[in-house]
């Protein structure tokens, strides 16, 4: 046996991102996921999706950019069913799939899948032993149960973006959907969890997460500091990466571009680089207290200094001296490293518009190694290799397809 | 069985936040994780620790506000045992150890364990089907394999600092350790696979992870869209979220604060709410390329109306509206906050200085929920515990207690 989740079969009713990135990695690992689509739903497969230079993805000139990539990035490794869930004979298919189903994964506002009598309660009818996983934007329950959950609003009332915040005290959005992913990873975990449980015993249960509870946890040490002290975190200067570590820790201007300095633990070393008086016995910065005080006058003092030479210059004097030292990748310069390229973290995967380019898998098992093994589906791609799976006739899939079912 | 990981025995090796966050995760589902530390360690351990509103953290004056966070962040239900490596006896216990394990998690510089005798190799001679866990900076072998690896650095080589980057272009870390997070996160979810093939087919294996993978595959759909059109991403202005999604989508200033906005596909009723001609009907913002290439226009246009207003002036009639919009929280608001609250987000737990806030468990399973059971152990805090349930007699505990082993 080489695969992780063999034989595992994943509902997965998500969308965006949250829930799709969560059953992609369950997808990696070699589970069955199907993704339950509805027909001619825009935006959702790959037919009309053209990339290039110019960027211009998606199913029509009114999708916008981000739709598709959003898709192509969550969906590898899955199967693609187009199923009318507002007729019947739809909801009829979903309970078929559901008797041999190990997972359900959904992440539609509360409420949505109980009026489709899919909720925990009815799936469980249909196979006690199921395992169901929701993932919403605050909670299945509470205050916030009618508010839009999205990632930046998580990011905002999570206290990302108060972390994030520049130095002149603008909060700013981190730039990418960090919220859903930690949404997604924390209930990937916990679904794993689930699945862990339920090989043991038997048994299936319910696995709940939400933006809001990703985006706080992945705060750890920030908000243990914050809840135990009081005190908010604050970032002083543009070049200072995070507010409870002394100086030098940070993106540095040279003269020909940025240096990345996390040497807060080795300041005589890096003055004697910098060719200035030794920092480590100034008075000014000659304690935690200090250097967190006088913070600014530090950096003031390290770019000048810096801004004599090149970045690549700085690099090799440092590292030669064993200072924890990086430049500033470009997302260009990140995908031709010679490291990530050494990880496998660049995969290109044949799909119905040619070559797809996706991020690796970054986690290695040695004997069931997840794999990417397909492009993410085309719409309803695979319906008919599923119908028949669960009983389905030719001439029943026939039907299904006339009355607009499938 | 109310216990996910019931029985399952993890000797855990790891240090700073990426190990330990991992194997924090698997404790929190109910495995008893064995932190190995070096016998009088600094900064490892909670007796020394004070914390109030001083933020005076640390066991001497000579650690940083920093470490102690991290420690009790990562190490909540958890035990302590101290033991020298480099002695024989030392190196006994934890082949001992060993035997009963079920899974090993590491994060020293490649290389540290081999010499230790407890590489996967090492490890597999006494527990054959053991789970042998190593995460590092950038990878197990390849290029970096002598580069120090650290969450910075990580982010700056993986892409974060370029993705967050000011709207000035200043590079920016994200303010808290965010790489870290997702070796830990990737990680955690590789060794849970592991454990599940191990209990369908008593076989262990390797599983290897690190910062700069997490990194990439943390940039998913950003990843996605580089690679496929060689876009760099780029912010235009501090308030704008995220270079792929038309404006308004970020963090705008009002009379009074900032207003968090969301609602980039709903710009009519948007244009209404803020009483000014409607922004889809102008030419100049018709299109998504249109909003794209005239982005600053658009977000001056936006910040000039909020300016009437203050935020909260403003939440009341756009949430009205169902747009979607969001103050933007500082951490005292996030840990006040009622849904926050009611998702059990806040835990207190006893530990030997008193009560410890944490922030709680994101998802939940409702038959075998994970826990915090109990704070970060002190140093060695389950060194007798732990020998007694490896054969040890007290006699044989004494004598290594006088031979500095434990």
């Amino acid at each position: 046996m080489t695969i992780t989740l063999e034989n595992i079969r994943i509902v997965d009713f998500s969308i965006m991102m949250q829930g799709p990135h969560a059953t992609q990695m369950m997808a990696d690992m070699g589970a069955e996921v199907i993704k339950i689509e509805r027909p001619r739903l825009p935006a959702a497969g790959l037919p009309d999706v053209r990339y290039g230079k110019n960027g211009n993805y998606g199913r029509d000139p009114e999708d916008s950019v981000f739709m598709s990539a959003t898709y192509l990035a969550h969906n590898r490794n899955k199967k693609s069913i187009a199923v009318d869930l507002k007729q019947e004979k739809g909801r009829e298919i979903i309970r078929r799939l559901l008797k041999d189903a190990d997972v359900v994964y959904q992440n539609f506002r509360p409420g949505v899948m109980t009026r489709l009598g899919f909720d925990y309660a009815g799936c469980c009818k249909i196979n006690p032993s199921i395992i169901y996983a929701s993932a919403s934007g605050w909670g299945k329950d509470g205050p916030y149960i009618n508010k839009p959950g999205q990632d930046l609003l998580a990011q905002v009332m999570g206290g990302f973006a108060a972390v994030n915040a520049g130095a002149d005290g603008h909060p700013m959005g981190i730039g990418f959907s960090i919220s859903d992913l930690m949404g997604a990873l924390y209930g990937a975990f916990g679904v794993m969890g689930a699945l862990y449980h339920r090989q043991r015993t038997g048994e299936g249960q319910e696995v709940e997460t939400n933006l809001l509870n990703g985006t706080i946890a992945a705060l750890s040490e920030m908000a243990l500091h914050y809840l135990n002290t009081g005190i908010e975190p604050r970032r002083d200067t543009p070049m200072h990466a995070c507010p409870f570590l002394p100086t030098p820790y940070g993106i540095y201007k040279t003269r020909d571009g940025y240096i990345t300095i996390s040497s807060c633990h080795m300041l005589s070393q890096l003055s004697e680089v910098l060719e200035i008086p030794n920092l480590a016995e100034d008075p000014r910065f000659d304690s935690d207290q200090n250097r967190d005080k006088n913070r600014v006058q530090m950096e003031k003092i390290i770019e000048e200094a810096l801004s004599r030479k090149t970045t690549g210059e700085w690099l090799e004097l440092m590292e030669k001296e064993d200072l924890w030292v990086a430049p500033v990748r470009s997302l260009s310069e990140v995908f031709s490293d010679p490291q990530v390229l050494h990880n496998g973290m660049v995969e290109t995967v044949d799909s119905p518009v040619g070559p797809l380019k996706m991020p690796g898998i970054p986690y290695k098992l040695s004997k069931t190694p997840a794999k990417i093994r397909s492009a993410p589906p085309t719409l309803g791609q695979h319906t008919d290799e599923i119908l028949k799976s669960i009983g389905y006739s030719d001439k029943e899939i026939g039907n299904l397809k006339r009355e607009d079912v499938v």
